[in-house]
């Protein structure tokens, strides 16, 4: 069924043949028979459990030492010396042991991987399609296969190991096709668009891994200012440059990872922290370092948002028309809108589209496919007002596990950034429209404060912001 | 004590400051503050034993499903389906637990250097420092540290992630300096020699790592050469060099490491198979891959092995005279020398030395300090028989734990060669000469058996040699 493909665990590393042929093998399967070939590692290459139950037990019958409140001691020249001694030597040589058998068979098939020439790139093409099958399967041992998987990675691509490379209008035709194909917040749209991403006035950073040659693992493309920009207008356009010496602001405005099985490992903030601090040595005029950032999950919020307070509306109704007495649901309810909002909203929506509330009519302009509203003067400026105020409030509170709900905010918050400024219209495009009413967002890094924000946001979920935002 | 250095093992990796301020206090200490700070290291930041044996027990009450013989079956869906699904969840998340818990704290203190730009080179400095602490210090904690380490690096320094660079004589001075430094086979005498060893016919190439910039970790020289050299001076006397396209025979004649701190980690394995494939791939006219090496441990061996000779004739010597009758120490007596080559030993000796035996005469001529039997024609050739069958059976033969007794020869063999040619006079410096009675020999590596001759040596201790070799 999975071909004849071998998975190779053998401890002698000289044997690269069968990996080059296991390489060679997987990437020719078709999708089916990856997840079969995926479930049999997970499942039969597992972690001994009869030896780790043995060692467990023989851990166990270690003769512990207790001092009086039953805890182990912890210095070793505290008990009796070279009992202690003979004591710890087993502790160590058991643990190491354990430690070996808590070790799945497929993690010493990872690491001859990993030390093959062509073998991390495998790995990160496994994890992608470990996670496709997941989409669909959640099955425990699959799961356990998939956050091996990830540890590991994450220990291998240590930011240390990695290549930080300049990216310029120099570079093989071959590297810079891989840009166009990964920037995945402002597409490029043409050779000149490209061009004058890596001109004056511009600069491309990407990070690179010898065993992954010839195409960056993320990249992040920098501005060079005057002053913060509030459109994204302001970079893409090709407005004539001027000198770089008179710049004073890097605006980082997109960053882009290039492969999808090393998805949750973030290496965007240490490529952000090593391109400061080039940019600092290289260009000590430049005193601001801030982001023009998307915020992908601002609209997605908001309309469940409205919606979810339609039904409230129209559960509320039936309850007055029953007179159940049930209507606990109000407890629910928020004012989404201020009154001033909702007048203006009703008034000036009313050529486009019908509703009973402010909410409901919010709502149906906000989700209508082609987004009209964006094209209406009148409506923009009525809408205006109540979505900024709620971005504000989506950025700055709303949060999941105790981190901020959006994921961009998520990322440049806890690499210590904080939210400086909400600019309207700063992306009129169609993807910026469905993403965020073409809202953008500036976060600012300032360099004295990075670690104490990224501590604070760290321990308490603490986001940071400057005092125009809080209003 | 130990200054007022912080170990830093939070968790927030962008605390950088903590780890910069750490590696410059480390470098800073005297020998003896390292020696206490890596103590603290090994003991106070160890693994949390009350937690293990928590853990520990909580695994054995997880209810194993078993079968008849008592195994835990090993595919989730042989069992209940749902009921085994959860219980393989508690499964991979308590050795998820275990896992993390069986990692000492300094651990977390490792991973976070290790991902700090300059942090590998300290680690590599910590473990450098923890092996001269345990020449006359081997608590188990201390000893649990340096293998903790030592695992970690070898996981961190994957041949993937290391870079190979050809050096030539337009790399920088800085570069350059440090492999005059670090050659350990055959010193680099003069700029001169530098040069030649980098021009045309010869190649030097390094392993590199980002995280340690600026000088290799480890790197080879190579002679393209008509024939396998029999001498050393063939390879580094400035003879007018012919055209490399005339070459057939890629001869690696140095390879030394430069970090004290990557001991026993085998990274020259992966770059002779490297450069073995660069060379084939860039001059095809090549077909011969070997070596011209040193034998670093033959007179070492040699010396003690003729010393106990001594020893056990000394004491028959005294049991036939008191007539004890204990005397088994003739089991442990060998034939060292064969008849005829002691005879002309004795005879040849006599100018210089005096002893009752041939074993005892070879023995102080070639434990003499300055190696007058070198000077002599008449020595050498008394020597030169015995001295090449000895150490023919020193590197087919002679064994540790399996593998060949030869720090050099047990490095070839495991990557592959086989023992070719043991070379007279093949290195006739006051330290061959010391070293192997200036006795070299040639490992040949035949592509297409590198992989077999690995394996077998690797799994029964085989030994390959030439049929020249075995007489």
């Amino acid at each position: 069924m999975r071909a004849s493909i071998i998975i190779p665990t053998d401890k002698i590393e000289s044997v690269d043949a069968n990996l080059e042929e296991f390489s060679k093998g997987y990437t020719s399967l078709s999708q089916e028979h990856r997840r079969d070939l995926l479930l049999v590692l997970a499942k039969g290459y597992d972690v001994n459990r009869n030896r780790v139950r043995e060692l467990v037990q023989q851990y166990l019958n270690l003769e512990f030492p207790h001092d009086s409140e039953g805890n182990v001691p912890d210095d070793e020249q505290s008990g009796g010396g070279v009992r202690d001694e003979a004591f710890l030597a087993s502790c160590y040589r058991m643990e190491r042991n354990l430690r070996i058998a808590l070790k799945p068979m497929y993690g010493d098939f990872f690491e001859r991987l990993n030390a093959y020439p062509g073998g991390l790139k495998i790995l990160a093409v496994l994890r992608a399609d470990l996670l496709t099958v997941m989409e669909n399967e959640t099955m425990p041992s699959l799961r356990a296969l998939e956050s091996y998987l990830k540890e590991k990675l994450i220990t291998w691509l240590s930011p240390a190991a990695l290549h930080l490379h300049q990216i310029t209008w120099d570079d093989p035709a071959s590297l810079l096709e891989k840009i166009v194909v990964y920037e995945a917040v402002h597409p490029i749209r043409s050779l000149q668009d490209l061009r004058r991403r890596l001109s004056i006035g511009r600069r491309c950073f990407g990070y690179f891994h010898p065993a992954i040659p010839g195409e960056p693992l993320i990249f992040i493309e920098v501005a060079l200012l005057k002053a913060v920009a509030k459109t994204i207008q302001e970079v893409l356009w090709d407005d004539p440059p001027f000198p770089e010496n008179e710049a004073t602001c890097a605006l980082f405005y997109s960053i882009s990872s290039t492969q999808a099985g090393l998805t949750g490992i973030n290496l965007g903030k240490f490529l952000i922290k090593r391109v400061i601090e080039l940019v600092r040595r290289d260009m000590p005029n430049i005193m601001v370092f801030a982001t023009l950032s998307p915020i992908p999950g601002y609209m997605q919020w908001l309309l469940s948002k409205l919606a979810s307070q339609l039904k409230f509306a129209e559960v509320e109704t039936e309850d007055t028309t029953n007179s159940s007495g049930v209507g606990n649901s109000s407890t629910f309810k928020e004012n989404l809108l201020l009154l001033e909002e909702e007048e203006k909203i009703c008034e000036s929506g009313k050529r486009l589209t019908d509703g009973k509330s402010g909410i409901e009519v919010l709502y149906k302009l906000l989700s209508s496919t082609n987004s009209e509203w964006s094209k209406s003067d009148h409506l923009i400026s009525a809408l205006k007002p109540p979505l900024i105020r709620l971005c504000a409030r989506y950025l700055l509170k709303e949060k999941k596990r105790g981190k901020a709900l959006d994921p961009v905010a998520n990322f440049h918050l806890q690499n210590g950034a904080i939210v400086e400024r909400i600019n309207w219209m700063a992306d009129p495009s169609e993807k910026g429209i469905r993403q965020s009413a073409g809202i953008m967002v500036n976060y600012v890094y300032r360099l004295e404060q990075i670690e104490e924000n990224a501590q604070s946001y760290f321990s308490i979920g603490h986001i940071g912001a400057s005092s125009d935002i809080h209003r």
